[in-house]
């Protein structure tokens, strides 16, 4: 279960055998079922999540009952709510598992020791915070900008692998356009090949 | 001209005075003229920038000639291209002053090197990109979930200064919603009253 994050900060970090060692100690393993929470709207998120195995999503749901996704965390990614995280504030959003996944947890108090001895895993952190910050800015760009057919032609580009595990009604949750424009576009597409 | 970096810092920092001139001193003043560019597409975004006076937008322009605005960027506020002063790569958006505008830039060697010298300016550092992220997130949000009329309602909520300094296109490029459907949101507001 911890081979997952080990050979994932083998990858993409110098930490040593003995480092990666420890901060794979450190956390705590969860199995979500299909369609389980990790977050609900209104807890604290208390935990970074690393996902060995499965797929979740982040969303939110507005007054009309309709879901917005705001992040797929497959495989090899890390998912929280930073901003309830960091500030011990109740969030906003919701987690959940699309697949049956398997995660590593750590603790706030836990993951700051782990920031405070190991200053690589420190960099590591403020890396992917900053590319958190560069995607949701470009996905903000293309929300403001693009079409319906270039923000479907963009996840395609981006996330080929998660085109075909995902339900349509959440790739179009995901562009914020309707599950019918989004079906229209696929089969236009389909007819011109 | 230091004396608004001086007043911010001292109002979001415990840094000492003698810190604090380090800093201002290390920055080189800009004066911007209404709708001069601080950084175009495709440059490198060379210099960390804070907003003495003044207002200016981070905004991106598609291949139809549209603009689209990411942020505003008002007195003491701090604005960039995060990614291209990160990573050296050529900016996909523009930075430009709205209303004419008084900077301070810091380089990034120079910036980087007072980081090192004053972790407290670190933390700082640290603490306005996560708040970027949670910004971008929650714009993001808004963007996938929100109706014209609740974005339009949610920035006079959350920027009631800027609406009153800002042309009716640009709040429409902010929110990417039209400007024949911001009139008439204004138009049906201004009529109920």
């Amino acid at each position: 279960m911890t081979t997952g994050i080990e050979a994932y900060l083998h990858t993409h970090t110098r930490l040593s055998d003995e480092e990666i060692a420890r901060i794979a100690l450190a956390a705590t393993p969860r199995s979500l079922r299909r369609n389980e929470l990790l977050l609900q709207e209104g807890q604290i998120c208390r935990h970074k999540a690393f996902v060995v195995k499965g797929l979740l999503r982040n969303f939110g749901v507005v007054a009309d009952g309709s879901e917005h996704i705001l992040q797929f965390s497959p495989e090899d990614t890390w998912t929280l709510d930073a901003e309830s995280y960091d500030r011990s504030t109740p969030s906003a959003f919701n987690i959940a598992a699309i697949e049956p996944s398997e995660l590593l947890l750590w603790t706030r108090p836990v993951f700051n020791r782990l920031l405070e001895e190991i200053p690589e895993l420190h960099a590591l952190s403020l890396q992917l915070i900053s590319r958190n910050g560069y995607n949701s800015r470009q996905r903000l760009f293309a929300a403001l900008s693009a079409t319906p057919e270039e923000k479907y032609n963009g996840f395609v580009r981006d996330c080929p692998d998660l085109v075909s595990r995902l339900p349509l009604h959440m790739i179009a949750a995901y562009l914020g356009i309707s599950l019918k424009t989004l079906t229209r576009i696929r089969h236009a597409q389909w007819q011109q090949r």
